[in-house]
């Protein structure tokens, strides 16, 4: 498999949240290798509610890892 | 992306309970890139009463990282 | 927005709980603000057994944050 | 309301997922009071598998919070 | 209740995994103790994709427990 | 059984998201022995959206436990 995870560290909260969107994408591409299948389900699913929730709340999973890695980023906050 | 994370800290619970719910938004938002569709799927989820529970679980996770964050405002205890 | 959450410290495990429940109706209301809509559902949710250990879930997710807010309450042991 | 959570400490390991069942019984009394309701509802959801399943997730969040509580009863696992 | 839980210790992580399955069970023997319904609910669940993936999140939250009990089984790193 | 989990120990973030996949597996597995079952069950669920992102949220939570046993790689940090 490719190199797509170094490291859980990032520079802000907000890359960090992006970095969790791609954890989430991640999962789903593992689980579903096929990029044709998976391209099918994306119209469906992006313009369902619940899918769309439940999307969001892998996301929240793993945005709290990738937070703590951070340590919150904190040492931020005295900068700010 | 336009930046709309800067930190993790809020000044009270009350507002790590609002960047819980933008948390919660962002994620939706970023599945679904499309106002228009997201404002087509609004008013049916949220007069379903199982979407709302799953929204609010979604923030309520959300609300775990942001209070983490913020040390549980354990600062704020000794003020009051 | 109203003040309700100036703090997550609570001096009793129960009340703590409270407080939990509390979090999970207020990110409810945010995400449908009408109170007739909600009134409408809750009869309809309230009696169905799914939607009921739902919230329960979300109930139980705040309690980890309102806990983890109090350290457990530990302090609380020594004095029982 | 009376006391029925005076403490999260238990003495061993399977009290605290006892009350971990107790707090997710807590959550559905005091979303839906009414026993006749939820005796009505007992008897589908104690037979239908996924309802099941996500009563043992509530549980299994609730336990997180005792074990926490209680330091995983890492003391008693020298006197073992 | 006969005894089942006296520690959340495990040698190794996997003995750890066996313990969360063991949790997940005993949340659903306590939810519906009548063995003659859960025998007959089994064949269905665990023929049943969401249901077997539900049951799966419940094992890893309770995993999430156990290892955090253990510490990670991290003391068996250097000996690794 | 055979021994599949020596460790939560991994290298990197990536072989870490990986085991969490292993984890995710195993359970299933251990609820549905039967392979040639789980193989009938595979096409259908991994064409299905919500399935999808059912095993991705199962997923996301193992991570969360396997980064915490690898302090979430955060020696790995100061090499980059």
């Amino acid at each position: 498999m490719e190199k797509w995870l170094p490291s859980l560290k990032t520079k802000t909260p907000q890359e960090g949240f992006e970095l969790a969107i791609t954890l989430s994408q991640k999962g789903v591409q593992i689980t579903q290798p096929s990029e044709g299948i998976r391209k099918k389900l994306r119209p469906k699913y992006s313009r369902n509610a619940d899918s769309l929730i439940a999307v969001t709340q892998v996301i929240a999973i793993n945005f709290q890892t990738v937070a703590a890695a951070n340590n919150y980023w904190k040492d931020n906050f005295t900068i700010k």
